[in-house]
């Protein structure tokens, strides 16, 4: 929904087209207010709506095709794309992991030793902050995992300048809202499950931990990852406990982030004293990132927070769509 | 869930048995924490679940059965269990109303013309305040819609009093919380469908229409009932608009309250220029009723709130089962 | 807040001014991101802040001025910017009303004899759907209510169609999200006061009932508006109820909808069968009709929901000053 | 109010007395219906309210006093009536902490060097699973902070039985919802701050961290407290994280816990596999205990949950008056 949204206001997007798997007009028309006109008064659809085919697919002379479809569909479908010269986008989890002991968690690790298994070497994991280099040139990217990108865009600096204890552990306590448990209704998902409620769930095995550890290089016991689920719509904010190797200064840390942060559109680093909160970042793609230091210089408290469904998903894939098509990293985003 | 809950803890009743027409122990345990021990720290459950069959059911020397159950099953089941000799509360649609018109909405008005369609006569629609000198000596008592409890409440002393211009048509713009949507995970009730929303539906054809046609004797034509879904767990709050045949004095108004509900234990009258609110009513089992009049003194709108599932379901049906069985009204019910 | 975010982006308009009467500088700085840079990351501002003076506001070369201030500063403050050439966009109450009855409830239609009185009769109401050709004239337009937009554009078609039986009394039970109610923290603006919550306030005595009387020519006694509290941030839905004087299709009232409003940028009309909710009206400049008619023809209900922030209050305003300026009427509110 | 409404219904309390500092009659009874009748249809009042005075104080015969007042009137109020032979139950932080630099935080630590100080020995830390054999005798009970209860109740079997390796840190990351944070309404609790909102707050600072380490007898530099809002009304989840000394099994954890806990009415043990959720725990008086294991054994994660109201607050309170005065530990309390 948030892709057809960007997509059909995209100024380098000509009427994107929507092909769905099971044919179900009315239902889209009613859900993709963006892309199709519809009866209810939302008709200001800027697009098309058909049913999933390679034929389709080549007759609009498509370049790029996004997929938000389940991983074991996305292994199945990338490789053909491939072949038939697309390039993709791909927003599950299929194409993120490059260990194996970290993609069995999503089951297809062991089944796919054909076309797929050929694939994983070259996907570009798609964060643009850290990968923006091979991104342009990708034919493959897997978007990342809301999560994922909420944790890593937090550690990411303080990794890469060695700050981190990492012996001592890194703990990342995250909050999501419930459009990142997905729109299928569930009993978890029904209002008066979620409403005046707060629980923890998938503790030391949630999926998005590999993609964590493959992108800052870290031991699996070196991270522990919590998910929450928050009675809100949208928006992340994860709560990172890290100990520093040596004692340091508020500055320091400001002017780590700086140097990593500093030139990139879509991560605003807050000043200390100042801290991240969702209402901020909901709406928009940024990645809002602040920190507090205890007096003692070596506990660092990290919050990193995003719209689970922007900056941690279909932001995230059109930011990286603008860079493998040369368009400015931020055209329809602002 | 609410019934269990009153039941567990009502202390005329011993230790209630729970049946379930499909067995999935694991699960009830889970759901029904007030009933059965359960693995996961709300185990001081007072009570039994079983599979149902009526051998189960009088094993247990039954006296008085609650029926939770789609509204044709209790169609069926009824009249099997008024054989046995049981008294049965019914808490479906099944039997709250007299007129073929109104029951055709729930569509078995044409088909059960059987041992069903006999007992029709005999059920006493539930509303003790209504209805309470005809319910105890019940065999089958219809538990009244929530809804329909809330506008019947704040209209009968106006309707009993004559006070009404019918003519010029009452309605009920009505709000109810999600749990009065039912339990099923649907797109629906998914918690971002319902947060931060508010939306009408049913327009002229709910079918809690009837019971209130039928209970206040007024014709369609006089009512129009106009659910919504409020973004709240819990509660129902009905704004009902009707004109005077001629204009009155607020204390009028609240004399004919008072004449009506003064010795009603479950419904509290609001002083003028108090009005009830949602907050307030939920967790009990009373219906609030205030009211404001028209400096004209013949607009008036009655403000009446309860919540869904205790005075609008569970506890009214344990109010009823305190009068058929002859013990004080509002035992288990403080 | 709302009007600086349209207005900082607003491609008509150069770095917007924004004089706040109490210099705060700390405080302005973080409530306003999109006008100042500040020092929490949401410093991609496009403005100035700075304290109120008329010197100021001519330094700059403002032509237009925006006044979000109590209804009494409004009087004053309104009658020196006309004397200065400027024209205004008033968001206050101050100058909605004609009548002297309806002015009453703000409390200085006997005080203000003098240059406020003589503005008056000049003052334009700013619903462009209903005034589009009076505002792209005036000097002085007062924005309307959030509640009356909504109330006056559900209502205007079948008014002028002269569909309705006025002599049966026309009601609104309209719903409100809690930003309409200020951002003054009080205790009924609470979270634990609103959440979980839903109530009815002001009954017969919203002052925002003058506006939809003079508006739509009513008499008092033909509207009952009732306004209610919604545990939401933004959105309002009004359920209106009107008996049409004669028996007529769902077609005709669509069509006369369309006749008034097919032309409108920003009134979108629902399908039969089809009902406006919040959730698809809020973070857009549309107010949204849509509506049913019962079986007999002729009690209809209509269903109108907007953002009480944009369509009603930032997003007309800047509508109006679209139209007062010469711009296209949509800039800066896709 | 929680604590008015405990009382009012306690069958061993009769007619509470109800002093308030400020006299404010009408809405005191508005606010408070529990205790007394209003005209607001919720006057089933059972005590009285009066302005405060040592005179009524003593005139009704009270034997114990809960204080629900800010911390530096209680350092007033509670020597006096100690000295007139009153026995306390102090709700605020006035006598929780015994060591200077954990008091340094409330700003009392160095003004009282007089009657308050003298006290400061002998005030028993109302935690009853810890402190159920000194509470009974007590003259004065500090009743423990709310995520002090949530954090402390969570750790105590741990830390008695040696199993954490302290010198690699206590993370407790804990989240409240707003009734935390006063009913005082102020900006940050609007519910348009809060609404679709979370945040962390008072990083390294707050003030129940004394609290923490007192009990639990940890330095300043083992533990890190991290307090967050949620957009609920009440309740309180702590994720605790720990490291062990050495690996261990779940089944370990599962026995100590139920070493501590297996004859304490208000604290419930959860089976591994499942994790407490502030739903199960609201309204109710338990502190609800779960917890996960790493594969590793060592890496230990507990969540703790209670209603921040009850066991964070008035629920306590009553706990530890039962205490005091020889009733049942759970009277009034189901």
């Amino acid at each position: 929904m948030e892709l057809t949204r960007i997509l059909a206001r995209h100024p380098r997007v000509e009427k994107p087209l929507l092909l769905r798997r099971s044919a179900d007009g009315g239902e889209s028309v009613k859900a993709l207010p963006f892309i199709a006109s519809s009866g209810d008064g939302n008709g200001n659809g800027n697009g098309h709506v058909a049913a999933f085919s390679w034929e389709t697919l080549q007759q609009h002379c498509i370049e790029l095709l996004f997929l938000a479809t389940p991983h074991g569909v996305s292994r199945e479908l990338v490789p053909e794309a491939m072949a038939r010269g697309l390039r993709v986008v791909d927003l599950s989890g299929a194409w993120r992991l490059k260990q194996a002991e970290h993609r069995a968690v999503y089951g297809f690790s062991d089944v796919d030793t054909g076309a797929a298994a050929k694939l994983d070497a070259s996907a570009v994991y798609g964060l643009p902050e850290l990968n923006g280099a091979s991104i342009p040139g990708a034919a493959l990217v897997a978007n990342p995992g809301c999560y994922a990108t909420s944790v890593i865009l937090g550690l990411a600096p303080l990794v890469a300048a060695d700050l981190i204890d990492r012996e001592r552990g890194i703990i990342s306590d995250s909050k999501s809202g419930v459009s990142g448990a997905g729109k299928e209704p569930t009993a978890r998902t029904h209002f008066v499950s979620i409403a005046d409620n707060f629980s923890a769930y998938s503790m030391f095995e949630h999926r998005h931990t590999g993609e964590i550890l493959e992108q800052l290089r870290l031991d699996a016991g070196q991270l522990t990852f919590t998910p929450h689920l928050l009675p809100i719509p949208r928006g992340i904010l994860s709560t990172i406990y890290v100990n520093l190797k040596s004692a340091t200064t508020a500055a320091h840390i400001q002017q780590c982030l700086g140097d990593s942060y500093g030139s990139k559109r879509w991560v605003r680093i807050y000043a200390p004293g100042n801290l991240p909160e969702i209402q901020h970042s909901v709406h928009t793609n940024y990645c809002d990132i602040g920190f507090t230091l205890a007096k003692d210089g070596k506990r660092l408290i990290v919050v990193s927070c995003l719209d689970n469904l922007l900056k941690g998903a279909a932001g995230q894939a059109v930011q990286n769509m603008n860079l493998m098509c040369g368009f400015d990293e931020s055209e329809g985003l602002e």
